[in-house]
């Protein structure tokens, strides 16, 4: 964490910790095109059981591995359904069209939250003049609905509704550690319902790069090859995937802290008169409402006391809490909340 | 028209009157790959003069004149800006992403109509997240809205607010000339307002066969090599513009007739019982809401008597005028829609 | 064809004959977008028998039907194997990258013509470094080859390896009628070997406007749709289907009198002093080779005399004979080749 | 470099020497996507300075650096030119079609190298049938041609073709610098000749990840929005970055160490008797030639030995050398060679 300024900008912004990078240090590593990196073998399988999933593919973003998870499940001129806020549709630069050329269905969920209901009327009908419905993609947590959370309950009536239509079911699991800490649902449960998981190792959980796609043996020899194409293979990958196991190991059970000082830093924002209001905290994400066209104005002054983050949209604010964001830290930012 | 029923499901169906085959059979043909079919010069001149553009290039299709204008005016991970009911998007197979590798942005426009004020905040910032947003598409009249119209009044700040943004503007004018009866707007105005405008002559126009884009030199040039890619350059294709020529001649002023036809059926429609509600008509497509889960219902009773249209949701129906019906038969229809 | 000059240039260029047009005229037709055009279907139906396949598809161009099959048999990242001089790589703008993002792997086959010997060794090994060899593609006759043609005994072992190795098969036939003209070979023989043949209605058979696709069921609706993504999918299209049905009943036998003529002229030419040689003639193609960076001085000279042609290349000319040259044309020509 | 057995089969197997981890790991990182890595900055303002170009961009691969330059410098429809054993044509999974929708012309150069005369021909005149030729691309070495190089005046008059008919010229810089080093070229000149280099990293320079591509400042920008989508863009890449900054430092010079150890390991293979032929030997790689269909053979025979290498062919097998193999390996696989 840049020590001059709290930076609640986003979670992808942590650095490893002292034990992270001993572990790094001492990974044993291979070429991992030749399919010799034991380290990231080891990370794949891990997550893989994990999630009760086949097998696992290490990439270095969580783009690359919703945009291979994107392309594995369709085919030219599909039509992938999604909410509107969706990561893989608006913070992926069209990857959706550019990799896959397919098309987008984009629903409008509470706060980023799909119900079959929301989805049933949107999958096409078998028509010339329609693309082809191949793809449910899920995102939990909800970046954009302020780390909104699905719990298994809900994902099971939509996996359901994509199983008798013949849909895929994909999950950009950015933070689905935070989603699962959150809910305590199992990760063990989520294998059956999603035929991809990409599960990011780079924001919440504090490794510096990162991703790995689950799904069945055979889907992840499709996307391994698509991860050539995409220049993914990398060779010596096990010190980054090192980086993964530790924190697998260390940094998932802690992320209810995170949650704590999200929710702390709410109730400090609710409080302020230049707080309209605040999305319900759910996990590490708060994102907070200000008089419309004042959203930069506040991120602002914030910055000029310290404190770093973003704005949404013109009137929203977004403050993510992080591994380097310390109770110390977050009561500083409190303070500067409160006497802004 | 098909002698044995009332055909209200579009304005496609129509089929060429003996003035209209005459000319299609004593067209003066040549190769036009080898751009030496003088009708089909004839007809890409005469709209383009029309409409006030450059060129034009005579297709077998509106939807490959709206795909090619596309793909002239973006590249791949831009962003196309249209209505979520716009053609381009919904009924033309995902196209957008399958030939221009472009994202789209859905707007909600009153009756599918867009303003600059819509428009604006959804033009993306410059940003390595965000898809480049290069091209506005209208449809004029919009298919989904009821036949809706933008006026040029309409028209002008939304190609203001283009061109200072440094967007390109496309009009899918699957049914320009509707919109040009019915709003008393110059074609000739045009020109000034977009970068590129499709012109269909099978609908309305009652040609059986093509589509023409119209834009600058330049545009036309890159749009003739995307034809041939596309596989839309066709050899003695003379035959099929002479019947487009025609059209200009004899089908645009009667287009009247047909909004005036659409009209009497939606005075019909309304007094029914069975009616909730019908869309307000401006030109030749009439929209109507019957009771949710009934519009298919509907269209079967209607079937029954004699009058063929199509449901464009569980609860709404539409009906098309066009060239083939007459005033007669609308009559009988009015008898239909009224006992039913 | 052009009064003023005998046109040698493609036997694209030819014009309806009077009973042709009498036939376009007379054809009934219906929305084929809607499936109700029975001039069209009756096209379809009659050449999907002929060539004892499932079913076909009218298409404006051999281009979008051969695009299409290559679309229908491959994704994204496969290969194609063909001869490098292969229309569907050479002159259809990359349409294989571009509609199909698959790669080519080219072959050098003697006047284009491919063998199981030359094929086998550039079938990929599954390894993620490598496109998928997943469809090879025949042309016949071969364009650039000087209208070689395959004989059935020759597609049979290709047909083979491809089927042991998992590979489909599409002819490319521009001028398939020309080789079964030149051959001997029955049409109904090629359904067992091609997963799809494109058959051209606008070359040799004088057809003005059109090509049809033939392949199982399953693969025609599927190209169907395709077709509806490129904007292939025409109104009234039984105008120019009818032409179709007429030159399949009027135009297939006299082709031989087409391969008389190309061979007259190329015994004229082999016994000129500015010929160098002339390649076997097979079907209606005449290739000849002058002095290296002559041939376009030939072209225009011939051109001065009245008799229009190309080159293919700095030293070589092509000549090609059609149903609108008449056996005393081509003794006008062959005036003009001995007295150049 | 595995204990057990002297690994051949490539120099992308090397792993990180002491030196080289603790340069890792003292790295100073940010959130590369933010464009705070400092590290990583530092690497690419490194290289492109070394190479007198404006702006460097890092990435995971050698095939993502080469696939975004081609993306950079073609669009959709456009065609590449390259030799036929090109690693950007045959290696990269077919990505010049799947990332650009472009076509390729294959050339065939001696052992890989390409002149001004074998391209000119094959750029493609402006003609709607063909697609537009945008960009050559150079190997330099040359892996398939055994590690043949070219040097700048071969580079120079490649470059003038090219900036006169107005293409790019992109360099796979894969082993750039075994090149620089066995010509005794500049790296510095080569900035004017390149619109796009990649430089790769993970191969004989021994870094575990990572190829940096250079270009214009518009180039990278446009190239780092590309990264983004193909999900290049690595958070806390400076770990990766900072190993190519000392592999830059310390392993460059050494490469000439290398490249004889190639030349002794040739001279011991043309002795025996099993192999026909050894290509020139230029830097590290030996690719020699056996009777037809024993490659694998030798190559089983050796790697029994504890030699481990691949077959390139059915007759040919490959040998690279790097900094994994230290003189008395060589000694050691002399040995094996000459007693095999």
């Amino acid at each position: 964490m840049n020590s001059s300024f709290l930076d609640f900008r986003s979670d992808t912004v942590t650095k490893p910790t002292a034990g992270m990078l001993d572990a790094m240090m001492s990974a044993k590593v291979g070429d991992d095109v030749f399919g010799e990196d034991e380290t990231v073998q080891k990370l794949e399988t891990r997550l893989a059981e994990t999630f009760n999933m086949e097998a696992g593919l290490f990439c270095p973003s969580g783009t690359m591995t919703n945009q291979i998870g994107i392309k594995c499940f369709t085919q030219p001129m599909d039509e992938v359904i999604c909410d509107q806020t969706a990561h893989v549709y608006r913070y992926e630069i069209g990857g959706i069209a550019y990799h896959s050329a397919a098309s987008v269905r984009l629903l409008y969920g509470e706060r980023g939250i799909l119900t079959p209901e929301l989805i049933e009327p949107e999958i096409n009908e078998d028509n010339i003049h329609y693309p082809n419905s191949s793809l449910v993609v899920l995102e939990n947590t909800v970046n954009k609905g302020g780390g909104s959370c699905y719990t298994l309950n809900q994902i099971a009536p939509i996996h359901h509704l994509c199983n008798i239509k013949g849909l895929k079911l994909h999950l950009d699991g950015a933070r689905i550690f935070n989603a699962l800490v959150a809910t305590g649902d199992k990760a063990h449960q989520y294998g059956k319902y999603f035929d991809g998981i990409s599960v990011c190792l780079s924001k919440g959980l504090g490794a510096p790069v990162g991703s790995v796609l689950l799904g069945s043996k055979e889907t992840i020899k499709k996307a391994r090859k698509i991860r050539k194409a995409f220049g993914g293979g990398m060779r010596q990958a096990g010190f980054l995937a090192a980086a993964g196991i530790y924190a697998l190991d260390h940094h998932v059970e802690r992320l209810k802290e995170d949650h704590d000082h999200a929710k702390a830093l709410a109730n400090a924002l609710i409080s302020t008169s230049y707080v309209v209001s605040v999305m319900p905290v759910e996990t590490n994400i708060v994102i907070f409402e200000v008089a419309k066209g004042t959203a930069q104005k506040v991120v602002d002054l914030l910055k000029e006391k310290g404190l770093h983050c973003n704005t949404t949209s013109a009137s929203t604010v977004r403050l993510v809490t992080h591994l380097d964001l310390s109770a110390t830290m977050i009561d500083q930012a409190i303070e500067i909340i409160l006497h802004l």
